[in-house]
């Protein structure tokens, strides 16, 4: 393919992408292929010979699509969304000209120095502590990460051995020292809520610690307490284990809760006492709802008690704009990374290193290379502007208010779980009469939601709270509108109408 | 950014790259910023308000172009290549389109299908064995991954949990047994060898077991044999650590060494026999070379032994033409890890995995999320079909081979300390008469390499293998073209005549 080739290529799929952007509307949400669709339609082996741009493009609607889950439709409302957004994919068309693997400053400095600005520019709008700026007075700073588990897994594997280093620290010899960590690292314990999402139960299989989850309760809004952190690390304590992390969660998967941030940074005060000898490595999980401390409403309270804590991170890739994946890290000292995931080769030595004065980030993460991720950070702030993020994210918050007002209209029908909190609403049918049990109402909301899926006209995830079977409303997603809603909850009210009456 | 304002904006950038790349030989390899510049460059907050398209534009030129080290320019020959191609630049720019994060099948079936799909056909076009396919006799299966480093520590947890479930297997009670895991995985070694790219050291740090690397020599091009595996293995137990994982390495970074699958395969036959307990999982890293297996040339030789290993990767962002990235990781039995990766939550519950009949690739991995990476590797093999990826990987080796022979031609001046092979040189400067000693030659070549280095017109890496300082030339980058060749050995010879003048 040759450059007037690829122009032509690429423009051609631009309009297509277009098109595919203003009817995605048009498109049931949900594919109806079944398992193994694809491998019907395509060759058992790769072609020998290559084939023109226009046979390949005429396959992605025809082989493709049909196995598309459209994540930016409006009537996607299911798990948290996956933004996309105009200048995300300039973003990324660029960062892909600049294809290099950019593990260390000297591959790229404008792939480190962009990231290490535009994670400030976050850290500021967020009103993150300074700890979390890279100028700041710990040494912290922020590094992209893909994803929140990796983010999890690197910030446990950095606490683990932070926390072992210091617990063998008097012993001198080697191999000593060696035999010490990998016995300490046995009584090693990361703790998580039964509501923390599974990337702390897997971060801790990856990193080989046992793993804990503190319960929650519905009388606290499924929400980690102080008490029951509390309860958690004595006992563990009490039969000779360590806690050495923990998953604080600013919105759960399930129904947006958020821990008690003020009750676990009160009681780690107590019991294992930050900045000293086997203090507990508290991690802010905001992967979805830490979008929303871009407004001045959300971030002047709910990070108040982050400069008690050792590392936080959010997805701008769920809620704020930016193309997937884009997981942003902040932690208050970058050195308790780098002591644990740095490694050198002779082929990596370079000038701009041995100064000292460049971030190679590859000792910050677990992969080896990096893409030129910043880049759609920085068309996405520049191109919206703060005030257009804000917007954004306060559209949103009132598209679930509204729909949970609609809710709450038909109490004959439904009965809101939890939220709205953060634009989430997790609801559940109510059944027949005053006194329906809870089996009762399970076994509708479950009819009922098997029905909206298969309908197919809108795609919502359902989760189990407490015991509760609940369906959750999340309108997040880029295209979703005013005007969307209330269809949305005609097909919500029709369905339970139908179910009730099938019942 | 209305659809109109991005169609306008992407093609002006299109056009934009289109002229980068077809003018990138024009562009000094390596940037000279010094650190820090971009800082300077940039506001300290966030803008407010949003800005037009155009003035951001106008900044990748003005603020990012200075800081690029230019990784697809024809004067890039340092480290291992990232590859950038057309239909791998197309594949970029649909998958952003499809932006979502395709955790589990229903999330876009056609996400996980494909992948599926296009990793058995390269499977088979490296002649790779059955074992790999995903529907092989042993379960096995592909998938795609950010990078090595990322492969290596996603097997090494799997291997270890393997091992320790096997190990502890007769234990019942479940507490007894997590603390006979705990106490066991102290005992574990993962090895590699000292050429062994750092990826396998840092799995072992971010898994948390010991590592120990085989020791390799002159006499056997750097590559690990059977008889130094033994001699590790043998003494690790005597003195009682258990060595579960092993890294094979084809085409080591220094120096493109191939550690000899015989040799290794035979000794574990004895001392770990694969497919029993306690048996040691050897990965085959082949992160760089492992593309040339798409030539029957190689893979009729290079793949021998493979059946008797449990997972292979190379990236196909280093020298198959898909663009960063992109590191396919193949493994013998896709519940090893399952096993020790899979983890669910009640709202990601849905009738498709449960089902069984589908793979649900975020239990194949770190990451929980994951782009649609498949799309550009099928793009790259329909538009260069098998033969044209074999005429690139032949290309560039014919490549080395006349670069290797000029080197030759100037004895007086040089010396080949390994290769070509696999399109690397690796040479060092002779010195002066026919006595000169090793530091000697260090000294020389440093200075030498250090003038290139600042004469900046190419760019490539240094080492140091067995004591040896010596510079690595591997012309894979995509646009070098035959008429490079010469000038960039001109370069070379100048600067190697300049450096002995001033001996």
């Amino acid at each position: 393919m040759d450059s007037q080739q690829f122009r032509e290529a690429a423009i051609s799929s631009l309009d297509q992408i277009i098109i595919y952007y203003e009817t995605i509307e048009d498109r049931r949400v949900t594919p109806t292929v079944e398992p193994g669709y694809l491998r019907k339609l395509l060759p058992e082996e790769a072609p020998q010979e290559g084939e023109p741009w226009a046979d390949i493009q005429k396959d992605i609607e025809a082989k493709i699509m049909p196995g598309i889950t459209h994540w930016q439709s409006p009537n996607f409302l299911a798990w948290f969304p996956s933004s996309s957004s105009y200048p995300g994919m300039l973003g990324e068309m660029w960062s892909t000209a600049f294809t290099g693997a950019a593990f260390n400053w000297i591959c790229s400095p404008a792939v480190t120095e962009l990231e290490t600005i535009v994670l400030d520019w976050i850290a500021r709008a967020f009103n993150l502590p300074p700890c979390f700026l890279s100028t700041g007075p710990t040494n912290g700073g922020g590094v992209i990460h893909g994803t929140t588990s990796e983010a999890i897994a690197t910030v446990m594997v950095a606490a683990r051995d932070k926390y072992l280093r210091e617990a063998t620290a008097q012993i001198t010899d080697e191999d000593e020292r060696e035999d010490a960590i990998a016995l300490r690292r046995g009584r090693l314990v990361a703790l998580g809520s039964t509501a923390t999402h599974s990337a702390t139960k897997k971060a801790a299989q990856i990193a080989g610690v046992r793993h804990r989850a503190v319960s929650v309760r519905a009388e606290d809004g499924y929400a980690m307490t102080g008490k029951g952190l509390r309860e958690t690390i004595e006992a563990l304590r009490g039969r000779g284990l360590e806690p050495f992390y923990l998953t604080a969660t600013m919105g759960t998967t399930d129904v947006c809760a958020v821990d008690d941030m003020a009750g676990i940074a009160e009681v780690l005060a107590e019991l294992a006492p930050p900045g000293q000898k086997g203090e507990i490595w508290v991690h802010v999980d905001a992967a979805y709802a830490g979008s929303s401390l871009v407004c001045p409403e959300y971030n002047t309270v709910l990070t108040t008690h982050f400069d008690r804590f050792h590392s936080f991170n959010t997805n701008l890739h769920k809620w704020l704009l930016v193309n997937f994946d884009c997981s942003v890290l902040f932690v208050r000292s970058r050195r308790d990374l780098t002591d644990a995931l740095s490694v050198t080769l002779p082929i990596l030595q370079n000038a701009a290193t041995d100064s000292g004065l460049v971030t190679d980030y590859r000792d910050w993460q677990i992969p080896f290379g990096r893409r030129f991720r910043s880049l759609k950070v920085w068309f996405v702030i520049r191109s919206y502007g703060i005030a257009g993020l804000r917007s954004h994210i306060r559209d949103r918050v009132a598209l679930a208010e509204g729909f949970a007002a609609m809710v709450r209209e038909r109490s004959d029908l439904f009965e809101i779980v939890a939220g709205p909190v953060f634009a989430l609403t997790a609801f559940k049918m109510r059944g027949r009469g005053e006194g329906a049990s809870l089996d009762e109402q399970n076994e509708l909301t479950k009819k009922m939601y098997e029905r909206v899926l298969a309908d197919g006209r809108i795609f919502l995830s359902s989760t189990v709270v407490g015991g509760t079977f609940a369906i959750r409303h999340n309108p997040t997603a880029v295209l979703v509108r005013e005007h969307h809603v209330k269809p949305h909850f005609d097909i919500l009210v029709e369905a339970a109408e139908k179910t009730l009456a099938e019942a």
